[in-house]
């Protein structure tokens, strides 16, 4: 970091004038341990799941919506393929928790936990056991690609009825009410969000216990089987010092079960975009991350990680090819000038 | 545009969750009269020019330094040549008012109205007659580049006092008092400041008859070449359909001459960033323009612009590659669900 602090001072250009490129090519210079990483190899990890929690009419979406995306991914027809194919990134899809079976595709990693969790306003949303499975399908979706020369990692999701579990995991771990987090996720009327809102309310008393115990607990009682997979992606990421592009709400749920596990995780961590959900901003501002975009996104699947992937990339290239005044025999500001 | 908002509505995803950059597909169409334009052949256009202004100690970089940077430039050692490379924009380098001799470059056009400008300060910074021929420079570039299969223009700027006119044009433009336009440029400190504000009172003084006459007479009286050069690449643009992205402060006080010599162009400008320069919010929302990054960068050249690059070709992709929810066979939203 110090290195790529000081090649930017001396890169021709004014200082600070790259704004927050120049901070976020010194973070990732520190993460990576290297001036240079390569970034070319990027994966979205889209992780799949489905909720209990919909039942009580939490969504503007019905369940099975999660299983036909699936199926959508898997022919390419997506936000998240379009935005993949059009950035220079891959998607990994996979089944953590769908509740239907989904068809055998090539392009969907088969990695189910569980069909779907319970409903989170009656109960836990599954044991402790499928938790930390769930974690654990995560690292080794990492894994995996880092065995086939993975550079930089982005979080997606898609599960109907994943923002209420969110919110609940997001006030479990901050204390903060439901009525600053909880949002209209794929855009529930007011009524769907009264219901949501009272829904983790709920969540939160019926599974106090668990919560009291601790962030593992908190994911397994009021989480979700795609969010509990995220924070292993997260957590596995920063383990092996790949920078992790985190999008959005869902995945920032996930972000702060991985801080609360492995508080230095957060370093590796780039916050991709200001969602319109709700709670966001409070999820961010516990990170202590400032996202590179706000373009008004909740669609979720990463399409925010992979639209903030050309910045980061450029972020390094900047710090790496841009000229030096001494190089380009360009005169450096006139300290007291004139 | 209504074509593409019909098509965004049955995509698969919830309604406007793709938020800015829906709007942002619309509008592209709607330039272009286009549902699916090519935007391949895009071109940032870096305009460098002096000024006669930096005699008033506005700058914390010396005048050669225009010259110099153009050097850089030819070389493909400054940011906006990284930027380029790393995201697929050509750049357009044009000596329209250098003070200094530029090295004979293949990569720099040699289309020089003047050396330099006049300091407004004191009296007009060119004529009538240069503010037209520079104008038509800006709109000679646009149409070779258009000969060559120009899709999408951006606008950069180089020089060295540039920000000083510029606040002066804006000023001037729109009434409203330097306190609240003149920034700091590449960094000047807080005596360079006053002394910025001083030149730009004394430039709106000076100049007060031309300033009345209208929006060429302004930029002649206190604008600078490449600003007037700039305004005929944002003319041309709009005149052949051609969306062009206006980058930053310099090119928010062209895009404003533009806009008042034909207020129909605004209509083909996509705003890239907010800049970090003082006044170029009320440059926005003069415009009606919303940009589509805040990274805190204030270098110029085209550099927010050609980092907004993938975000404006990603947003017409997603309105055209994304199955729709009847393809894809993804249950639509219930209405008043569940």
């Amino acid at each position: 970091m110090r290195q790529a602090e000081e090649r930017q001072s001396r890169l021709t250009k004014p200082a600070r004038s790259l704004g927050r490129l120049e901070d976020l090519s010194i973070r990732v210079a520190g993460m990576t341990g290297q001036l240079d990483p390569p970034l070319d190899q990027a994966v979205v990890f889209t992780l799949a799941a489905d909720h209990g929690v919909v039942a009580e009419g939490v969504s503007a979406y019905p369940a099975e919506v999660t299983a036909q995306m699936v199926g959508n991914f898997a022919r390419g027809g997506a936000a998240i393929n379009v935005l993949a194919r059009a950035l220079g990134a891959r998607v990994v899809v996979a089944d953590v928790g769908v509740k239907a079976d989904i068809e055998d595709h090539a392009a969907v990693r088969s990695v189910k936990v569980a069909r779907g969790t319970g409903n989170i306003a009656r109960g836990p949303a599954m044991t402790i056991e499928q938790a930390v499975t769930a974690i654990e399908v995560g690292r080794s979706l990492v894994r995996e690609e880092e065995a086939r020369g993975l550079h930089i990692a982005i979080t997606g999701d898609m599960g109907i009825g994943n923002t209420t579990a969110s919110a609940a995991v997001i006030c479990a771990l901050t204390g903060l009410s439901p009525d600053r987090i909880v949002g209209r996720g794929t855009g529930v009327d007011d009524a769907g969000l009264e219901r949501k809102r009272a829904a983790v309310s709920r969540a939160l008393e019926v599974n106090a216990k668990a919560i009291a115990r601790g962030p593992v607990d908190t994911l397994a009682a009021v989480g979700g089987l795609e969010i509990a997979a995220l924070v292993g992606v997260i957590l596995e990421a920063a383990h092996s010092r790949t920078p992790v592009i985190v999008d959005g709400f869902i995945s920032g749920a996930a972000a702060l079960v991985a801080g609360a596990i492995a508080p230095t995780a957060v370093g590796y961590m780039i916050a991709s975009h200001r969602s319109q959900e709700l709670g966001h901003g409070e999820v961010l501002t516990r990170l202590g991350l400032e996202p590179l975009l706000d373009l008004e996104l909740r669609l979720g699947e990463g399409t925010g990680g992979v639209l903030a992937l050309p910045l980061v990339r450029a972020a390094m290239r900047l710090l790496n090819e841009m000229a030096t005044f001494e190089d380009a025999g360009v005169s450096d500001r006139v300290e007291g000038a004139p």
